[in-house]
């Protein structure tokens, strides 16, 4: 298994479905990378182009991995090592292709039904065990820009309960997800 | 299925296993109301005797199923329509018993590899599944104190992915079980 998380601050929609660069949520970082180590994915890429809002990704990492929070709390910096940041998908994907010798398979996520390139949870599992890269990314906001869906290799099926009720956050869709894809 | 979930921030330990009432988080308040409607809970009891905690939550509930929020988000709404505030456990399971007829079937959920009454996720989807109350419930800050889970019927056995690490969120663990129960 290799697989990387992406977590996307831009381009994403606001409420208006106009694009923007979304705020970093600090309790995402938290979430997901500690998501990211308990189902052994080998990154967690937070994408921003905006430089203070990279800075403010950089200050949480060292404040657990190497500042105060390290001894205080050992587990967290397992969690937090994971966590790298990028301006861009395209960046993401380069730095994957750098360390693994090929580029990965990009599978976004998103909580609306797609025609298309959706595919399945199984499916996505027989890809994720595999010996190739695999890069699952989240949007952030109302959600990842359609050019973005446009280029990924495929779009991951919404997550429904028994309802028709589909608006989790994206911290606990990337635990699920994770979960499905991953879980024993 | 009459699920209810629960969100215990007293009694339960801190860092240095000392018996505390832990501070609400918000982003808890909305991340498993959430989880609690994709997953058709019938409701999601937040658990503190502190009564600056217990308005707290009562202001975010309010400002989403009444103030501004309602009309901005209405997914939000429905979602957080599911919250109610209690002291005690105890006093969820009366207010259980009183609305379905019968006391719940309380489930814990623990981090930690219990002995005793420890249930697999296979045969708590089955209880779940039945015509009975289940409530399921989660602890905040280092985990739910020792008498809670004595006194639980179960104790769920804890989330691992492939590894030996089990540090996730209350939030991320709240959606993957109601997903594990749940899910389709």
């Amino acid at each position: 298994m290799l697989l990387y998380i992406g977590l996307v601050h831009y381009p994403v929609y606001n409420k208006n479905y106009d694009i923007i660069a979304s705020a970093i949520t600090t309790l995402d970082i938290h979430d997901i990378s500690r998501v990211a180590r308990t189902y052994n994915a080998k990154g967690f890429f937070i994408i921003t182009p905006l430089a203070d809002q990279k800075e403010l990704v950089q200050r949480v990492k060292g404040h657990w991995t190497e500042g105060y929070g390290a001894s205080y709390n050992p587990d967290r910096k397992e969690a937090l090592e994971l966590v790298q940041v990028a301006d861009t998908l395209e960046e993401v994907k380069e730095e994957i292709r750098r360390k693994e010798g090929e580029a990965p398979v990009c599978i976004a996520t998103d909580a609306s039904k797609l025609a298309g390139k959706i595919i399945g949870f199984d499916k996505a599992r027989d890809m994720v065990n595999q010996s190739i890269p695999v890069l699952i990314f989240f949007g952030t906001a109302w959600g990842l820009h359609r050019q973005v869906l446009e280029e990924a290799d495929y779009v991951l099926e919404p997550i429904y309960g028994p309802t028709e009720y589909n608006h989790l956050s994206v911290r606990a869709a990337a635990a699920i997800i994770l979960d499905r894809l991953v879980g024993r």
